[in-house]
């Protein structure tokens, strides 16, 4: 059975405000480090994933991401596949 | 001055524990998607930054990378920067 390779990267929807991320652009700035703008925090995920094809392998990610790993209402999530 | 997208992933070192890791997979398999191995969670942190040159941006995001965006006993991290 074909191996896969999956990154979902998991991010706050640009409406939502990223406490995380402003505490971290204040830090940084504390730290010395100028011109950062639009610090945002989310979540990579990567995972190892065996599937008869890409498209089924894609399939079950995406569900994994729409139902599991993101939370629809506040954030958005972006799929990087790639057979091992 | 030159405008710069920086991607910093911070992953946990893979000796350490991941228990959100853990239970995601746990999580996955009671969705019924089968096949997921080594799921692992960490944090996407993405910024826009303005620095004379891509030496100084990767100076400045390596150093917001060591001191703040990664716990270096537990996590690794990785750069990706471009540009804009």
């Amino acid at each position: 059975m074909p191996r896969f390779q999956a990154r979902v990267l998991v991010q706050l929807r640009p409406s939502v405000l990223d406490p995380a991320g402003e505490a971290a652009s204040a830090a940084a700035q504390r730290l010395g480090v100028d011109g950062i703008a639009h610090l945002r925090i989310g979540k990579a995920v990567e995972l190892e994933l065996e599937a008869p094809d890409e498209a089924e392998a894609r399939r079950r990610v995406e569900l994994l991401s729409d139902r599991l790993l993101a939370n629809p209402v506040i954030e958005n999530w972006t799929l990087e596949l790639s057979q091992s």
